[in-house]
């Protein structure tokens, strides 16, 4: 078993990565505070660790509550069945709630665990590649509003996060590529080296090589912890890590959440972003073919969808949260392993961009 | 004007207590921080004042959203219509909310600035009594939920508090009684000398005669900054805040929110507190009787509603947030001026206080 710290002064906190941790106590009873667990799954997962999970929880008041699953779920009115199963079973202010699922599951569940009687403790399990690498790393919780993805949420970290490579073994194909594209960012953003690494191993993350994999975790994890202990609220480096989520959340919420995996709409963004960051003369034409041809061995799209105008995006764009002023802030790159934040893109590029289909890449 | 500070490191805020405040552009400007302003109030309180906070926003992006006007509206729903209405009008991370109206719309509205995009900013112009000496310091946000009262929220600190007394003009008798309960209960619990002066001008404070209300104002703000200050998350002394609200609570709940308001309930709930005290031996005789007729003068309610059995206050208290582990803590009074908090109530006691009814303090 691996551990990383996050370091984030009172609110840091240790993530464990290895295989059949579910049923490792140690990785959860030292969290525990109170009597009482109320474990938050979907009716997906439940079915495969509830069991494992409750076998390192003897002794205490374990409850459960079972989502629906899917990113369309991810509402206010989800996280008020949680609530409502809290208040149930009476669960009090020393309880810890985990969240045992992929990304969706921890963001509701974080935040309600951040709002549950002003704020109660949890544990994130993560069990899909994307929501380990990611979404368990850096207390971002919160859900989706009609309008717009992510916008209504809370900074809250966990006080573990347990990491079990062995669930990995049950994830559709399509949802480890999701994962894949996650790590790729890292190398993109900040890691040349890591990304260098990336391409000679690619096909041993499409099979699940849980030494592999494993690694890309730890690399990933590593990367987003220091990043997220530079700047835990985002005012600044954290930005980066939205790489290709500008572009990603535009297509994810034209289609309608849950038609594009994220990973899949953030692979695809990521192209877009290297492809205008080409068409700025900040990056290298080959640098973007390397890209494409990472995604696509990956199995991650690399056109966008063919129904959307411009205009689709751009009215999209303008409530992301990177949004101040009217001025559209984007990630681009400087180079592999160099991104940037930057409101320097002229719209005229960027509209070329936005119409490339599928010709990314070919400035 | 007067100026209070309220210590909180960081998130430490200024509390402005004054008449006309509302057209003082002074009181606000300094605290926005982007060109976007959302004010949020409701139907009773915008067509009296939502003028004249405007006027002291000119050059902003001014928009409004405006609630129903009740406690049964204190609900993740009613809150969502806060977050849509900053979407539909794409709010971003600088705006700035500014809650005019009483305890509930301070509550949903710093609950939705703790949440619209993980935080942004906001102002409290509490409007009522109540919510001037209560809900307006300390950061407490929050809704109710069907099974029991502000049981989803975040701790969530202000810019700045507002407190124009001018408008405490328009404020029906039978609320500012309900904002004289709070006053009564810093006396009670810490400020023998404060409830003094009380017993000398309670008929001055129901007049609303200003200059009477200001000094109230200023000690019990003064009162709840200090607590605040000391235990920001309530892990201690700021549990003595909640003297008469186990109680008080139960009531609210079983009578459906709004019937009572929430000051007359922890006005009974107090002279319950009071009653269990004396039972215990804590608290003479003469000071329950006291604070009965202080709060009879005071045209708040001495007798607890006549259709709640010792099991309906039971079943309520034994989801207050204060519970652990079953047990039951409560603020009880080893004197006018000294509250305690405690696991000690015998429960045969405790069923007496509940089932006294008109006999309260007749111990």
């Amino acid at each position: 078993m691996a551990t990383l710290n996050v370091d984030l002064g009172d609110r840091s906190y240790p993530i464990y990565i290895g295989q059949d941790l579910l049923n490792s106590p140690d990785c959860f009873r030292p969290f525990i505070h109170g009597k009482q667990v109320m474990i938050v799954s979907n009716t997906t997962v439940a079915p495969l660790y509830l069991e494992a999970i409750k076998s390192s929880l003897e002794g205490y008041q374990v409850d459960e509550v079972i989502l629906p699953d899917g990113e369309e779920y991810k509402t206010l009115d989800t996280v008020n069945l949680i609530f409502s199963a809290l208040l149930e079973k009476a669960h009090n202010r020393k309880t810890t709630l985990i969240a045992l699922g992929g990304g969706v599951v921890g963001d509701m569940c974080g935040f309600a665990a951040a709002c549950y009687q002003r704020g109660v403790n949890f544990i994130q399990v993560p069990t899909t590649l994307l929501s380990q690498v990611d979404s368990s790393v850096g207390g971002k919780t919160g859900v989706n509003h009609p309008m717009g993805k992510n916008m209504i949420g809370a900074f809250y970290q966990p006080q573990c996060v347990v990491i079990d490579t062995a669930t990995l073994k049950t994830l559709p194909e399509r949802e480890l590529a999701a994962g894949i594209a996650e790590v790729i960012k890292y190398g993109l953003i900040r890691d040349q080296a890591f990304y260098s690494w990336l391409t000679d191993n690619i096909s041993r993350l499409s099979e699940c090589d849980l030494d592999a994999i494993t690694h890309a975790i730890l690399v990933s994890c590593q990367c987003k912890a220091d990043v997220v202990a530079e700047d835990e609220r985002e005012s600044g480096v954290r930005a980066l890590l939205n790489l290709g989520h500008t572009f990603g959340h535009a297509i994810e919420a034209h289609q309608g959440y849950g038609k594009w995996l994220h990973g899949e709409a953030v692979a695809t963004g990521m192209l877009m972003a290297a492809d205008l960051s080409a068409r700025m003369g900040w990056l290298k034409n080959e640098s973007v073919d390397s890209l494409r041809a990472l995604l696509a061995k990956a199995n991650l799209p690399v056109v966008p969808p063919n129904d959307m105008s411009e205009e689709d995006y751009l009215s999209r764009m303008k409530v992301d949260k990177k949004v101040l002023d009217g001025v559209i802030r984007l990630i681009l790159l400087k180079g592999i392993g160099d991104a940037v934040v930057t409101d320097e893109a002229p719209d005229q590029l960027l509209r070329q961009t936005l119409s490339a289909g599928d010709r990314l890449g070919q400035v």
